[in-house]
């Protein structure tokens, strides 16, 4: 069992990982990061030691690398002990990326982290993967005392995850910045959008997204569907509605 | 000021259209359908007359064409009234599609309608354009009483405004589905993407979407974007990712 975290990093995803331990009372001993600044700023706020000198490190059941991806290998080799287990938390990177003598892990927290905002953490799901067993095992538990919903999957399952992640999430996001853009064209607030971006969520929280879809490509409607691409300025707007409707298109009309 | 109302057709948009006017004491008179089986289906749940003969419309303040696109110009022939409002429903056909001698006008609701769904009228913006001032007063007016939110835009705006919905609904939708699909393939249920996608369409309620931004195009990250190319095996699906990530670069790091 795990009793004892040190969490390395202090951005978005340390900050909130570091709290939802905490509240789960899971005794993190020590944060590090290589400005010590920032790791100051968590320290104070959650009450717990911080340093920038991975020299430093206490001893721990677990060490937590939640940094930014091209950091996660760097930090990984200086870890000074063996005798432990490892773990980076990127959807990304596959387990092999953590160099060092140690055992290895990983723990994937899915969810979009930005310091301002309230997470509940009980809904993040884990993604979980270790070199051995007891390890998973320990990852899974901890996972789950963290949210209730753990998964141990391998690294190439979790890459999967995290390109669906993208999906649903950074894409989605993406589209609901060019329909701002075009409100803001229109002189219409972009608030118009909201309840219909609710009932599009809550939608496919009732019934699977396949048979929620709607709209033009999904009736087949080309009339529409050539009106619109007629109408958008930007290229890229232009070519984004092109691919979307033409794969909504594929997927129930042919 | 709009007392009484027939609504033509008795689709998805008829039949929350009809339920939302009755809920705000708006007196609908009758539904007209082509087919009768329909309109009796909805007439018999909001206890109105109903027909199919267009010749028996009885008469009322605002005739509303609420039927799908193709089917508007040739109800809106047969209308057999001049001295009354005529208006459609559609974001993406302009005012002019009616032929008649009648005042026209267009009152679109931008919501994505499924009968199934319970769907809180209060929160649906209208938009509304007619021909002359008055009745534009007027259907604004309903729209307001029906939603509290209602806006006066033109045909070429309207279009816009459909665009936008169909970006922000139905292909966020398709990214859901495609999402799914990659779950499924990797036995994960879809059900853990419910708390990310939660929070993306939470956090755009407080921040704007431009700045809500994240993920690995954002952060210009071309090794990750890279990483998850290679590894979408479905081509449609990578070149959807790739034309995203490729958009979100563009915007945040040129």
């Amino acid at each position: 069992m795990i009793r004892t975290v040190v969490i390395l990093g202090a951005g978005n995803v340390a900050y909130h990982l570091t709290r939802a331990l905490l509240q789960n009372t899971v005794d993190v001993r020590q944060i590090y990061n290589r400005t010590l600044e920032k790791a100051k700023e968590i320290g104070e706020t959650t009450n717990i030691k911080y340093t920038d000198k991975i020299s430093e490190l206490e001893k721990a059941d677990l060490y937590i690398i939640a940094s930014s991806d091209d950091a996660i290998e760097e930090i990984s080799y200086h870890i000074p002990f063996n005798n432990t287990l490892v773990v980076h938390t990127s959807g990304s990177q596959p387990m092999s990326i953590l160099k060092g003598d140690y055992r290895k892990g990983v723990f994937y927290p899915m969810q979009t982290f930005s310091k301002e905002a309230y997470l509940q953490y009980d809904e993040i799901p884990f993604f979980v993967e270790a070199q051995n067993e007891n390890d998973l095992e320990d990852l899974y538990q901890l996972g789950k005392r963290v949210s209730g919903k753990a998964y141990k999957i391998d690294s190439a399952k979790r890459l999967k995850m995290h390109i669906s992640a993208v999906m649903v999430n950074n894409f989605t996001n993406h589209l609901y910045t060019l329909a701002a853009d075009l409100c803001e064209k229109n002189e219409i607030p972009f608030e118009v959008f909201h309840p219909l971006i609710i009932e599009t969520t809550e939608k496919i929280m009732k019934i699977p997204p396949y048979k929620a879809q709607t709209g033009p490509a999904r009736r087949g409607d080309e009339r529409v569907v050539h009106t619109h691409l007629e109408n958008i300025e930007n290229d890229n707007v232009r070519e984004i509605y092109r691919l979307l409707s033409q794969s909504i298109t594929k997927m129930y009309n042919d």
